[in-house]
């Protein structure tokens, strides 16, 4: 049994949806130690997110964040935590919305994602700057 | 400490949701050797997805491809990702807000969910096929 | 290696967002012998949900409410499921888009949390009563 845990500071991105698999498991070659496990990945902030989706055509992170800002609207006049400016309080919707933690199994050394599966940062933020992750794996 | 994983192959079904508790966990007779664990269910795939819902009212999942259908439309304007037909954008998008893994207590051999608790299988296209899981097991 | 497992009760609480880190944490005395672990929380309930968020400002909470209220509204005129009152599909909708269940690394006997994120207990119904969650810990 093999437990390690590392955090990792993300380079800063443009609000948006970023793929970021290997910039993330590039700090694991411990990982190929293991046999059957789990990665859990936790996001320390309440306005990006973490998700698995479409690892191959941009466009498809560009709708996401085409649609997110329209089922997510800046500006409801209802809105009362403003102080952070209009892009703050439906970071924190859509971060609670698309989840702030991964639990990725791990298979002889990998992690094991379907094949068209990639790791998402979801920066919802116009200016968020470098995100830290806490990365926990532990197996066998 | 024991460790299994498994790859299992839900059979095809229709676009909605759709109850798969006994489908997935009957796979795992191993399981009633474990007093206090963790079963993670990966779904490979990003245009389907796993939740946790309400087991008992068909009508439930019928509301649920209904809402999820207005909340998450086809030809929107602004899509950029069409190549693979007017379902698969959005059901990239359902995907993500409904989640792609599933992390359950084990208590007594058994999956400690409510009564009223059951695993769903989101089918997010109208012809998505066979639905790969990874299942990791582990616990004392 | 070492695993616990408990079943909490939270206190009734009125319908909207609730920051309960506290309320749940202080049953885990034990957390502190964990250098390396994780913390699984699930909520037996499908209309209730969990969620981290931001931990500071008590608008967010009201914001949230306000937001899912109109992003998934009651009596829409497809509903089928309607036995038990208007807020009975709508909880169970917005227990899926945000979650039944968290996964937070303990780092030297603390869970290991942004310093602004807060455990909440998402309450969807009118009169929910006491939810149940089940806390299953393990790690080195």
């Amino acid at each position: 049994m093999m437990w390690f845990q590392k955090e990792i500071d993300l380079k800063p991105r443009a609000r948006g949806f970023h793929l970021v698999t290997d910039e993330i498991m590039s700090n694991f070659p411990e990982l190929k130690n293991i046999k059957i496990g789990i990665i859990n990945l936790l996001i320390k902030h309440t306005s990006a997110s973490l998700t698995l989706n479409e690892n191959a055509d941009p466009t498809v992170r560009q709708d996401f964040e085409n649609y997110f800002n329209r089922a997510v609207p800046e500006n409801e006049p209802y809105y009362k935590h403003l102080d952070e400016g209009s892009d703050d309080l439906p970071a924190h919707l859509k971060a609670s919305i698309l989840g702030n933690s991964l639990n990725i199994p791990v298979s002889n050394g990998k992690p094991n994602l379907g094949i068209w599966q990639g790791m998402y940062l979801c920066e919802h933020r116009n200016h968020g700057g470098s995100r830290r992750i806490v990365v926990t794996i532990h197996g066998e």
